[in-house]
């Protein structure tokens, strides 16, 4: 049978956020592997209470680890190293970086206790990693973070192109800007592209993508009207952010002091690496307390309302010995991630209580998106010419449009969400497989699945509240006569006032003193016979039926 | 000392939703008082777990009630009456509105089992309502259900005007259209407008308020140049937009579906109420599906991604014998309120998946707001030149930035939120007291206070998992050697691969073993000590700390 050029997306394809892509390229069942990004998604209270981070489950890679020749990262975010502290020594492969990159997938395996030394710092095009099948290589693309790169994949079945996240920027401030004749060259190189295999984060967004380098005027100018302590947020991994933010700050006479870890980190990260010069000299938190407040920029971190950042802890009053007071001007210079509106909202309305003026980015004059919109997708799938173009980081919504798009082109196009393996060897695409995929939940120190019923429980809990009873049987298997009603998250009192946990109490008594021998030997039916009495109890009283644990003690003969 | 206008937000003034205002005119602490509105808000995952609505704490008004003379209803949205079938029973007072609003007052009554005959339907002005040292009318104005009223309030201090929520709409399909010439009158009678108390929502929105007449085009060409089902939601109670879509849907040969009992109630008390005419036939569920799917529109409810609404039990399969199909086009004719953009999503990927060509209201087409833009407040700021402006019904950072709007055209202006009770009546408005306020959660048939710990508890649990521990001890006062460990919502294996509870069990039954008689005898010392274990277990073995709840039964001698 003939050599197949395998794509298969653990993460990222159906949702934004958690990028993990797989490409192969072999015998069938015996394809060489390689693996782009190995990102995480955040919890949150809806579906994941209690869960920091979510991965993608990478079963079918770690069953397959003997094939996999190595990861590459194509950018230093999150949702696309963020995972590799935690997923890395199930593959125990070599990574491949640019430099800033590396450095900081070099920090998490550090950080995770794994060896630094698996980060193999790889130059921009025309070097090469020749893996395997693969050869690959990294070309710059600009980004909200610097040196994010879209990989060549070039393989004997065809050149892939892999954007990664990407935009069009010429004035990117930081890094490297868009090079249309490097793209030229690398879409007439051979046999011309095959696969682009293409960012759809933003395919809903109509109007061409706006330069990094727009904001510097609009932020120096509203710098310069503020007349006390200036704060501005927007993501720590916006180096050229931080860069246009602070330019404005120094060239209106402030200092700049940076707080929250993230921000300090991926400034230092920049600086160590060189992508980041001429960044002005900060100030600590010490220094900037002291100093007249219109002389003051402070560069914080949480543009999400995450709620240990420096932002909310700001907004609840006084953080490393500063505080905001009336008449300060707070800027959001970055975009509220959709789902993140209620505590983003929760902090400006914290700050107006305050007297703290809040400017967001609404009127697009102090943020610009990181990815392509619509017409700049487009304009690159005019300049590349794919035979086929499978969209990829996006939700189905998004994936579905940007397929439309390419259609309309004449191009082939294929919506291929998470655990869809196909073959792009082939005239068209053909779905080969389906492989089990999912999510993995970091609780605390643990990796658990999310479909192993423990996030479910909590939410249950959450919702329904949580009865326990505990009963004893004594060693002749009688009941003792009084069960134990513990309420967690109930309300303690029925409509008509009665303790609810003495009347369910009350209840379960009546039936254990009648329970025939049959069920009180067999725990599963005391169990059963006892949660349901309590539910039903619950449910005439309060009007909701809580989950409910039961604990059974039997006495033992000495 | 002199007579006191009072004004004494309960909700609404800190918050969207939930609106609950008082005014009161008389002698210090002997003010007689009505009530504006009396308004729920939503619970959700984050904040209030299991809670399906949310209203004002009514303490204070419930201690002065003999004060109260009666309640007025502004308009039919639930944040404006969804609260009397829970709390009206505590005021016993008669409640005012206008016919549709009073029909849907009267339901909200009814269900809840109290006398539907509280409700006294008062015509607009110049009819008159007096009410101890009050005379009110009624003032037509436009919003996003019909029938909604401004408030005239005479006192012998002087005129409020009391907006409740309002849109400049001179056009506005269903209702009264905006009436300038009224509005000057109200402002030019007697000594004129003392205080203004004014919607605050939209006060962000920079462009003018646009019609609802405005969408019918759009929409209608919208409707025609769809092949297959057309599917469209919105608010149940925006009667206007129903109008405007089914209106398209007949003149492009489509008959028209209700789906969602909200919606087709809502249909039903405006046609009785005469407020809304001309509203075309509809077809059931099952005549829909029995038609060709290019001749149908169904109208939804479920427009903010509501678990049970019809909107979102389509886009999981099949409803009422009706499912989607690939080429249907499914509209929504609404905002996403902030917060609901996760569900809103996951509907939408959902249909994407069907295939279905999901349409929003984001480039404005399809969905006009309420509610006055910042233009519109001051249009009628300037229209009404009152001398003291209060902003109600918004966040703080909207009331903020309105009282700044007022403040700025020289108009009196002040900050009051949930609360606060200020003085009206001199010639500054005067800080008279704070009053205790809050909120009531339903949870399930019971109102519980949110500060009662039940809901916080909920959301430890639902964070943190909860571990059970049952403990017996003996006659004799010795502690039966085997704690037993229940685990909800937590991982059952530690890090290193051993069971969880077993492990805990194991450490307990080490202290429990050498703990001394006084600890053994004192419930308190016993829980202190087992809970500080389990914790500690559980943050050695899985990285995090439960809820623990320790339950010690003690065996009595015979």
């Amino acid at each position: 049978m003939a050599e197949r050029l395998i794509y298969l997306p653990l993460g990222g394809a159906g949702e934004i956020g958690m990028n993990a892509y797989v490409y192969g390229y072999g015998a069938p069942g015996k394809e060489r592997l390689i693996l782009v990004d190995l990102g995480v998604t955040f919890g949150d209270m809806d579906g994941s209470p209690g869960i920091d981070l979510i991965m993608p489950d990478i079963a079918w890679l770690v069953e397959n680890r003997s094939r996999l020749e190595g990861i590459f990262i194509t950018h230093g975010h999150e949702d696309h190293l963020g995972a590799l502290g935690h997923l890395w020594s199930r593959l125990d492969v070599p990574i491949y970086a640019r430099q800033f990159t590396g450095a900081l997938c070099r920090l998490k395996l550090e950080e995770a206790g794994l060896p630094g030394e698996a980060v193999n710092i790889t130059g921009p095009r025309p070097e090469v990693t020749q893996l395997g099948p693969f050869t690959v290589q990294f070309v710059p693309v600009s980004h909200s973070i610097p040196e994010s790169a879209a990989l060549i994949i070039d393989t004997p079945a065809g050149r892939i192109v892999h954007t990664g996240d990407f935009k069009l920027d010429g004035t990117p401030v930081v890094g490297d800007p868009f090079d249309p004749i490097m793209w030229h060259e690398i879409a007439s190189e051979g046999r011309g592209i095959k696969v682009l295999t293409c960012d759809s984060t933003n395919v809903f967004s109509t109007h061409p993508g706006r330069s990094e380098a727009l904001l510097a005027n609009p932020i120096l100018e509203w710098v310069m009207a503020q007349k006390n302590m200036v704060i501005a947020t927007t993501f720590a991994s916006n180096i050229a952010r931080l860069k246009t933010l602070s330019e404005a700050a120094i060239a209106s006479g402030r200092k700049v002091c940076l707080l929250g870890r993230a921000m300090r980190r991926m400034v230092s990260v920049g600086l160590e690496t060189g992508v980041l010069t001429d960044f002005p000299d900060t100030i600590s938190p010490d220094e900037a307390a002291a100093m007249p407040r219109g002389k003051v920029m402070l560069l914080v971190t949480g543009s999400q309302g995450e709620r240990r950042a420096a932002s909310a802890q700001l907004s609840r009053g006084r953080y490393l010995g500063l505080s905001l007071k009336e008449g300060d001007s707070f800027l959001f210079s970055s975009k509220t991630i959709p789902g993140n509106e209620r505590p983003v909202g929760r902090i400006m309305n914290a700050f107006s209580e305050l007297g703290v003026d809040v400017y967001d980015a609404d009127d697009g004059l102090f943020h610009v998106s990181g990815h392509a919109n619509r017409p700049d997708i487009e304009a690159l799938h005019d300049l590349l010419k794919p035979e086929i173009v499978i969209p990829m980081h996006g939700e189905h919504m998004h994936l579905r449009e940007h397929v439309q798009i390419a259609r309309a082109k004449g191009l082939g196009a294929e919506i291929v969400t998470n655990g869809t393996m196909i073959d792009l060897g082939g005239e068209r695409p053909r779905i080969v497989d389906q492989v089990e995929t999912g999510r993995l939940y970091l609780d605390g120190s643990v990796l658990i699945g999310s479909m192993d019923g423990i996030v479910r429980d909590r939410i249950r809990m959450a919702l329904n509240g949580h009865a326990l009873v505990s009963v004893i049987v004594d060693e002749d298997d009688n009941v003792l006569p009084d069960a134990w009603v513990e309420l967690m998250g109930l309300p303690g009192r029925t409509r008509s006032g009665e303790d609810l946990a003495r009347h369910i109490e009350g209840e379960l008594s009546e039936f254990l003193e009648s329970a025939d021998n049959r069920t009180v030997r067999d725990d599963a039916k005391m169990d059963e016979a006892i949660r349901k009495i309590a539910r039903q109890v619950s449910m005439e009283e309060i009007g909701k039926k809580p989950e409910v644990t039961v604990i059974i003690s039997r006495l033992m003969a000495d």
